[in-house]
């Protein structure tokens, strides 16, 4: 028989991995406590089941799918209905946090007894037709997961303890995301020194790699960098403090910060960026 | 006649341009002034002829290739010599130096009547038998510098004033050595937490070109990082103390001299590196 999934929360990422798992017969739940009409609609599309918090913590397996910022929260929403059930859930953090966080939910669920997996997420939600996203988990309860590759997540197992697959989440996004950024900027700075075409051409002779790369990020960057900026601040703790690394993530938040608010605003380096974009792509034709 | 050409200073750089100069016909002196023996035998290796600063100042051409810190006070020293000269030799910044910088050098070789080319290098120094490294040059005297490239440089003009030649070596390495800076950063924090097989996975499966160029750059910019730290403040400056971006290059100048230090030391991180580097080509094969 099929598991029962609760995935907390029915945003964008949560709900497209709830449409994959209901259609391949799972029978998925999500709370809808305090959440928008929007929501519980988009929710009720994917084949989720409304329920409450204690009827979440009775299912075989809970993914919780949250802003970095609020994965600690509902990690203690969940251990506080957990620790009345005598059978318990296995809870996955498939956040974009750092190790140091993923420990810290991994001990707030074992206060609950129950197992827990690290899981990182990379790629775009789930769409019909396509495999991705890649779920990396990693744990010693990792293998109880082998059901949801049934289910049809591309499942796959970074060996290693709890932090691993967040380590992993963390560090590609960091080179990723990290690229868009350094590249952003400097294809802005060129621009407004009346250099962009020659750093075009440069690239285009010696990093067409980049440069190809570079044409499709600059333009998809737009419309998700204020979702970036906790992410980054999360690859600087995931560094730690005192990493002499770590300044030039809390540099990225900061520039997704503002590329965020000009997106929002006027989007005069938004245009720039594009327009960058649109050209390079011409030569590669 | 082949023109008359100085460079300042003798470095690697310097004395290999100086050997293509002078292979090709070209009279190239250059000062030894403080300079080491070793220093001198290579730029008599080059074909270059050493030089009082009073002839330097005689030249046709004079090309600047120091370190970005002693561009300014070049540029200085050889003010107080043209000034005195009634045929002014056009003078070329060829240092990865930011446009403040360059329009203040500007100004400076200006205040001793003599023409200014702004120019950027990027690639290695010339070798027999391949063509570059590219000199990007800007600014309206740019056009009359058409004889270096009979005399083998790979010169080329970028349309605009004085700042965008050092705009777009600027920005260029600003990409591609703050590539480097993220991917040694994050393979390094994946190492450490044991995600780095799962990290090289992933990037070879969707980003094979990053992977790619990692696998080149990790070894290759172990020896590099020191002279690497006063270009990524260049970067900065390039931006701006208040440009939102200007945080993420003062933390790659962090970065590069603790990477600098370490391999000036016991190599810990070096090694890692180098060794992410070569299981990457491995699996390209």
């Amino acid at each position: 028989m099929s598991p029962t999934i609760a995935i907390l929360a029915p945003g964008a990422m949560g709900s497209a991995v709830a449409r994959r798992l209901s259609e391949n017969g799972a029978r998925v739940l999500t709370s809808l406590k305090g959440r928008s009409e929007q929501t519980a609609k988009r929710a009720a599309e994917a084949g989720m089941i409304a329920a409450e918090d204690a009827d979440v913590a009775g299912c075989d397996i809970i993914l919780s799918i949250v802003p970095p910022g609020e994965a600690v929260a509902l990690a203690e929403r969940l251990a506080a209905v957990i620790v009345r059930r005598e059978k318990k859930p296995l809870v996955v953090d498939c956040n974009a946090v750092n190790v140091d966080t993923v420990l810290g939910i991994e001990e707030i669920i074992g206060s609950a007894q129950a197992p827990f997996v690290d899981a990182g997420i990379i790629g775009f939600p789930p769409q019909p037709g396509a495999k991705g996203p890649a779920f990396y988990v990693s744990g010693e309860h990792a293998k109880d997961l082998a059901v949801l590759k049934e289910l049809g997540l591309d499942l796959r197992i970074v060996e290693g303890p709890v932090g691993a697959a967040s380590a992993l989440k963390m560090s590609y996004a960091g080179i990723v995301k990290g690229l868009a950024g350094i590249g952003s900027a400097m294809v802005l700075a060129a621009t407004k020194a009346g250099a962009s075409d020659a750093l075009r051409d440069e690239l285009a002779l010696s990093q067409p790699a980049i440069l190809a790369r570079l044409s499709t990020a600059l333009p998809d960057m737009i419309p998700k960098t204020y979702r970036w900026v906790a992410e980054m601040r999360e690859i600087a703790g995931f560094l730690g403090p005192d990493h002499p690394a770590s300044q030039i993530y809390e540099g990225f938040a900061r520039w997704f910060e503002h590329l965020a608010s000009d997106a929002k605003g006027d989007a005069v380096d938004a245009e720039l960026l594009k327009a960058f974009a649109a050209k390079s792509e011409k030569r590669e034709v």
